[in-house]
């Protein structure tokens, strides 16, 4: 008996495969029908996927079984601290730095005391053609959770 | 000579005088016409605002000079650690510790390596209706900006 | 215009008074006719009272208005970290460490991959009798939340 | 002489072999007598077995006396700080943090001075049927210990 | 109505009234009957005391009521941890890390699986004579409590 | 030319063939004619062992020399921070958070300014029997040491 | 007797007078003759002034004695580590942390085993106009020391 | 399929391979024709280089493809803290301390406010000679990017 | 009843005293006779002093007996950790991280199993004259402690 | 290609070495005239060696070519942080936090507005006897620097 693949070992795979297949993440998410962000997430080992997905992306990826068993496990969630501070995930912290205590009072004022669910939610990203430069267009959209006793 | 108020103080006397009048965030930033999600950071101290705006909000609530002379300050920003573990923004962080480097890899892949910007950069918040419950959207806008040597 | 009495100034207020008045929050809760764990949280600066009930508790524990404004304001919820090394608080922390992981295997297990909600959620706590020593008994109730894209 | 299996090596072995056999943690637990809670702890490295359930495990998940024995081992307990972060822990590790100075109060007030044994102890969780939604239930139940000198 | 004084104000004035008045702690102790290491951590914030004992010592050191009512309180115990580092206590810090892990060992060899209570607990100081230079003996003496589900 | 093995590994040698051997602490302790709680913490790997211990210690458990060695090795000591969350090993921390100031003062009391030595210093571990259960009893016994310029 | 002023305080002062009178930090530098980096950073706390110096700037911006003996005050060096955090303090941080070790490696390639001193140095400020936007240019200039023994 | 090598692991084969062959990083440097801080920070794995770069640095070191594949991978850039305490680079982070809050006034006095971009940014250095001893002069040249909404 | 004055605020006083009565440390030191360091350290909060001293110490800095009492109190010692990054002490840290593994050999090599001790330790600084530049000398001279059960 | 043998794997090996040929710290530096502490350092990785020095220590000690090389790499400096908290070296971290902030007035007293060099600076170890028990002596002594603008 041998213990499950790791999900970052797993993880390492895929992304070593995709360089290598010339793939983008993009398409590996329409080859299996699923959102773009969560199929990222979930092939870095943030989601489980179902027997059907891990299959599929084990396939386009020339990957075997071993990989997609553990592409269908439970994750346990969250980034490596250490990845927070790669500038490129570091400007996504600041923002909640110095942007998070006023969506928390529109928030409140809009909906109540309560939280948008990180959990009933989903995450969007885009380019938007911009004359100064394109831009990055990330959209959060999770239920509201009012406190309820 | 006396120190001018500090940012923190400054918020407050916004936050206890926006309640006494019954006013909204969102009528304070109509009623200088900033966008709403820029307003409520600058009166809770992490932008600085123009003479202009400073007096408006300040005669809007009943505060006086100190205050208005405050909220012009250029502020250190930034949150106290001790507010992101507050539920409500806890969630955001939650958001970015596991969809982050999924985020990353799709900025590298649609842009090549950069970031978006946190500077050159908005956000926004708005209530999506749905029948399952009504849906927290929040919309980070921010430019792409390429590693350029 | 003065800032609002900060929570934790009012929570010390109502302590106070509680004791020297020689009323207990079970008393409290039950006068204004809500749960004692929730209006124990609520004097205690976590969750936001109604008018109605913060002129309850004010006038019970004869607190002026300075107080019951303070009740009403939306907290920043979560405890000053140094208050959980407190023995009868750590024992709680204690128990989420070595029996937090078998309890995920368990939701995951009985409702598929999520969360019990912390936000749609009651908590109780009951004196059980016992030969060998009364029991403490906590029980946690929330609702189970899907990841649901 | 080799050293014994260390209790994290046996637990990823547990977990590939359920998975394996399609097996769930309450039918394992049934199958060796012990509680839920405890029986899931115990295999994730939380208690120690007695040589019979380790014995029984084993023969139920085909594993072999190496992992019997690791899992007889008296364990270093509690949960490695990065699982706290997971989303479906966390939201355990939130409600002690809302709701721990609260309780603490509470146990006071009933019982006087102590704790709830976290060693006394016992632990449950249950599907409550709801129509919003059904929810999880989680009961703490350790033995009142007084402070006594 | 003003909040209680709070226990560590109490034990700044109860030091300060110790050394005016020429009683060491031994003397407290005595004159309330109580313990000598419980006393003095009582006195110092960790335990609160019996409406008799509280007004034992005030009279004794000529503190007021407020005093009084303050040592009386129910406590949040633990050290400030830059008190931790103080040589005189960090010398029991480092033996904890040193022995720690054996004395671990041992009770579980002695008394199987469990713990020595921190709570059905005494500890003791005294001073041994020796021709090389006199001893400090701390005696920590607690209920052993075995994991019981 | 091959690094000594290290005092982790050769502790966790020592434990497997502890266990197989089914030795106790306290018989390991006796052959050597050493202190029960120096000889457990030496094996773990706190204290440097002489030749003679090293090599008896070896020929009781069946290990090679390679362990010896080891046993021989003048240590970096202190534990892993994170077994000190270990609830057996924590009580003692909690202790000497709850304690430690009150001790400082009694040792400056009774000794004057100084410390107890945790170098020539010795600890003992016994069980006390009780009718309302065993107690375990430590006793930390180290030389007075003032401070002496 | 009065403690002197802490130089927080000062640079709080000083900063409230030089806004009110409209004067730039440059213009400061210039009135004392000493560099433009240097003496932000001594009038933010960083570095003793001399008598001249201290009495130059307090009589250029009416602030009194009080304030001139705090600015000629040995520091403590170093800022409050919430500032670093700050985004347009946060881009040097991370430039250390991206570009760090390969000054490491070029300073030991061009000068041999050593360090660039952050005492015999200074530091200067400059805008570099360029058509896609103006520059900032931070130029760090300090005395190679070798390890020398 | 293997994950591609890691960049740390590429990195220690540079270093390696560099050593060996008595190349400088100037060297390299310039026979790939790009600046000399880029192409180091680049190697030690905090830049990805193009196919040609990397094909031509492992051409001249003699190291095969696999190490070229890992060299245009793109990096999850920032040091590993403990580099950050190595002296030579930790005059530069007390240099970020000590000067930060000053520089971060003069960036706001001379351009409003915003930041220097450290992404569109370059570094330099060079030796400066000097009758006390040559100096190491670093300059950071960034984009003045505004808060703009 | 007061509390006495904090050893702190006593210390900013004896700065504010000693600056503004032109005296030195080491005119200090002298004129109660007692060593540099000591009284230096002494003054600053970390050694209690004898009535005698402290009288005098305030008699010569027109102190009054407020001063004079807490500096004859038992200190709780250690340096703010914020002081030990400050630039002058931080060298002092840094020698420690360097050298301190090494020194560790040494004193287990010339002394056997043990300890320099800190305690039963005095510590002394000098001017060494030097052509290159004045070096500063400082001598820690502790009792060798042999670990000794 | 291989990378470089680490430095703390080098310096296991010489640790083996030494302690298998019966050799000293002592009497290796005197083999390679070098001063005592700095030898020791460098071997256990915290200074380059030269050539002559790497091959001089590797023949004495009979290790091969591959320790020599990692000998003679430039080290990141500095220790893991848990070899601070052994007691050995503990107490040199203790008797700066107790003493750094007075040294620091000495220093400025004695030299000006400075640092002792950690660079430009050595160390050394004596035994003084004394018929208290013998002293370990150690001497730091570092150019002074002056902040020179």
């Amino acid at each position: 008996m041998q213990p499950i693949l790791s999900k970052s070992v797993a993880a390492d795979l895929v992304v070593a495969a995709r360089i290598c297949k010339g793939l983008t993440w993009a398409g590996i998410a329409e080859s299996i029908g699923a959102p773009l962000v969560w199929t990222t997430a979930a092939l870095l080992g943030q989601h489980p996927m179902t027997e059907e997905q891990a299959a599929a992306v084990c396939a386009l990826l020339d990957l075997d079984d071993t990989v997609a068993e553990s592409l269908r496990l439970q994750p346990s969630r969250g980034a490596d601290p250490a990845k927070l501070s790669d500038p490129t995930v570091y400007r996504l912290v600041e923002a909640v730095s110095v942007y998070g205590p006023a969506l928390k009072e529109l928030i409140h004022e809009e909906f109540g005391d309560g939280i948008m669910s990180a959990i009933n939610f989903n995450i969007d990203i885009a380019r938007r053609p911009h004359p100064d430069g394109d831009r990055v267009v990330i959209t959060l959209d999770g239920k509201f959770l009012d406190y309820r006793w």
